[in-house]
C-alpha cells in the first residue's frame, strides 16, 4: 500500500469542498489504501474492461441543501449528475442505481417530490433507473434524505479521452456560462442578503457530448464536468504535474451579469464556483469552431464558448489573462466557500 | 406511471428495516415511479445487457452503528454486501464504488480504519474499488460515517437464477447458521442485558455461490442472501403471490445455541433476524446433497444445511414443520426490532 499521508486529526467542511483539502483527503487517504490502476487515473468514471466491452462506472452521493431550490431538487440533481459523469467520460449510459439515506420523521410528500423528479430525469435522458436501496436512520442522524447514485455505461467507439492525450495547441471549451448553480443554492438558503433572478442549471449534458463526439470523434481529447470547485478545479486537475498548462483568455468565460455581481460582493471567483450543467472540453487544435457549431444546434448549447488554450509554458498551472494581458495564475479553490452544494 | 399507494405521511424506522414495511415504501412510491423491467423484478442486483455482455448492477448505502462490532466493521460490511449482492446473482464481480458521506468532526483515524478495512475486504476477494466520491455534512447531519457501495459484474454463461424457474420438488439451502449479525450487533449496542460469545458473519460469499454454480450450473434456480428481514424475508418474497410455497424443516435450520438463546429472550424469530454472510439458494430436485458436499469442499460451508422445499401447496406462504410435525406460518418481519442493522 502507497503511503497515507494525509495527517488533519478529524474531518472538517473543507474535506468535501472539491477543492484543495478534498484532493489531500482523497490523495492521500482514499488512493493509497484502494489502490489500482482504474482509481489512480481518478477521472469522473473509471473505465473498465467487461468482457471486451469498455465500460464507464461511476458513483456520487447527493447531500444539497435546501432540498428544493430554483432550477432543481437533490433528486433531478442526483441523476443528472451521475449522467453527466458517464457522458464526459464518453459513454452512452445504460442504468442507473439509486439508494436513498431517509431521517425518520420525513413527510412522505417530500421523498414522493424527489422520487417523481427522479424518473422525469431520468425518463428525460433516455436512461431507466435498474436497482435500488432504502435506509432510514434516528430523526437527527441525517438532514431529510440523502441520494446515492451510481451509474454504468457503454464508452463509444470514437470516444478516446484521457488527460495524457492533451498536448500545447489544443482548445479548451466550456459548454455554457458558469456559477449559476453554486450561486443560486446560496441565495436559496437566505444566508446571503441579495435578490437576483437565477436558477441553477442542473441538467443532463448527455446531448451536448454526444454532438461533439459525434462532430469530431477522437479530436475530442477530454471532458470533464465542473461541478465542485468549478472550472479553476478541473482545470488544475488536468494539468498538475505535467509540463503543460492552461491559458484561460477570462473575458471569453462566459458568466451571467447576476452571478459576476454577487461573486464580485461575496468574494468568490466565478471559476471555482460548482455548476451541475456544464462542462470543460479539450478539442484538437483548430477544430474549436466545429465543436461550437456543433453544440449550437443542441438545444442548451448556444452558449458555449472556446475559453482558452492548452500551452506549453505555465507548466503545471491555470494562468488567466485579463482583457489588458495581464496574467493571473487560477489556482484550486482553497476552503469551503459553498458547504454542501450538490 | 402505475399508482402510487404508499399512504403514510412520514417516513419511520420501520420503512427501512426489510420487512412488510420497507416492502410497501419500495412497492408502493418508489418502483411506481421508476418502472421498467429492470428494477420491477426486485433482485439483489438488476441485470442489464452491455453490449452483448450480462452485467449485473447492484448498489446499497450502509448506516450500520456501532462502526465497529465483534466480527467486523461497516467497511468491511460495506464490501461484504455488495459483493453478496453480485455473488448471489451468478455474476463475477468486476469492480466496485465507493461513496462516503462523513461527519464534519468525524476523527480521521476512524475513516482510516474503515478506508483499510475496505481495501482488505475488496482485495481478500480479488475485487477492485475502482471510483468514489466524499462528501461531509455537518457535526449532527449524519452519524459518523455512510458507506455507498455499488458494484458490476458479468453474469456467468451457467447462470440461469430467476424466481419464475423455481418449482414444486426443488431443495431449499441454507450457506450457515443464521442470525449471527443481528444478534451480535444488538449485542453490540449493549442494548441487551446479555452476554455471549458471539460474532457477525459478515464475509464475502462469492467462493460459496461460484462452488454451487461450478456444481450445479443451471440446477441452481435462485440464490438470494438474507440480510435485513432475514431467511423468512426472503424465502416470503420467493413465493409471494405464486402458486407455490415453501416447507422449511425448522430443526434442520442452522441457528447457534447464543443466537437461540437470545433470540428466546428477546422474543425474537432467529428466521428474521439479519445475516451478512449467509445466502438461501435454491437447487432442482434431488441435487441438495451434491451442492451441500460442493460447499463443504469450500471454506466457510461447512455449515450449510438443506432446511427444506418448495411445495405445491401452502401457494404463496413459508410453513415452518417442528420436530412433533405442527405447521406455522413463517411471515416476513413486521416492525423493526433492529434498526440500522447493515
Amino acid at each position: 500500500m502507497p503511503p497515507i499521508t494525509f495527517e488533519d486529526e478529524r474531518i472538517a467542511m473543507h474535506h468535501g469542498a472539491g477543492g484543495r483539502a478534498a484532493r489531500r483527503l482523497v490523495e492521500g487517504l482514499i488512493v493509497p489504501a484502494f489502490s489500482n490502476g482504474a482509481l489512480n487515473e481518478l477521472g469522473d468514471a473509471a473505465v473498465i474492461d467487461a468482457g471486451g466491452v469498455r465500460l464507464a462506472f461511476t458513483t456520487d452521493t447527493f447531500v444539497v441543501r435546501p432540498l428544493v431550490f430554483p432550477g432543481g431538487c437533490i433528486g433531478s440533481l442526483a441523476v443528472h449528475g451521475t449522467l453527466n459523469d458517464l457522458a464526459v467520460s464518453g459513454a452512452d449510459p445504460l442504468g442507473i442505481t439509486v439508494a436513498f439515506v431517509l431521517e425518520a420523521g420525513l413527510a412522505t410528500a417530500v421523498l414522493r417530490g424527489q422520487v417523481v423528479a427522479m424518473a422525469d430525469a431520468a425518463a428525460k435522458a433516455g436512461v431507466p433507473i435498474v436497482a435500488g436501496d432504502t435506509k432510514v436512520v434516528e430523526h437527527g442522524a441525517a438532514d431529510g434524505l440523502y441520494i446515492n447514485t451510481s451509474g454504468i455505461g457503454i464508452v463509444r467507439d470514437d470516444a478516446e479521452l484521457s488527460p495524457t492525450r492533451v498536448r500545447p495547441g489544443d482548445q479548451v471549451l466550456l459548454s455554457g456560462p458558469i456559477g449559476d448553480h453554486g450561486i443560486t443554492i446560496m441565495l436559496a438558503r437566505g444566508e446571503v442578503d441579495l435578490a437576483a433572478e437565477l436558477a441553477s442549471d442542473s441538467r443532463s449534458v448527455l446531448a451536448l457530448t454526444r454532438a461533439l463526439l459525434d462532430e469530431l470523434g477522437p479530436g475530442v481529447r477530454w471532458m470533464r464536468d465542473a461541478t465542485r470547485g468549478g472550472v479553476a478545479t478541473v482545470l488544475n486537475e488536468l494539468v498538475a504535474g505535467r509540463e503543460i498548462g492552461v491559458l484561460v483568455e477570462e473575458p471569453r468565460v462566459p458568466v451571467r451579469d447576476q452571478v459576476r455581481g454577487a461573486c464580485e460582493l461575496l468574494g468568490l471567483d466565478p471559476l471555482h464556483v460548482a455548476n451541475e450543467g456544464q462542462f470543460v472540453a479539450v478539442v484538437e487544435a483548430g477544430a474549436g469552431e466545429r465543436a461550437l457549431a456543433a453544440l449550437a444546434r443542441v438545444r442548451g448549447g448556444e452558449g458555449a464558448a472556446i475559453i482558452g488554450a492548452v500551452v506549453g509554458e505555465h507548466a503545471g498551472r491555470v494562468v488567466g489573462r485579463t482583457s489588458f494581458g495581464a496574467r493571473r495564475v487560477i489556482d484550486v479553490l482553497v476552503g469551503d466557500p459553498l458547504p454542501r452544494i450538490c
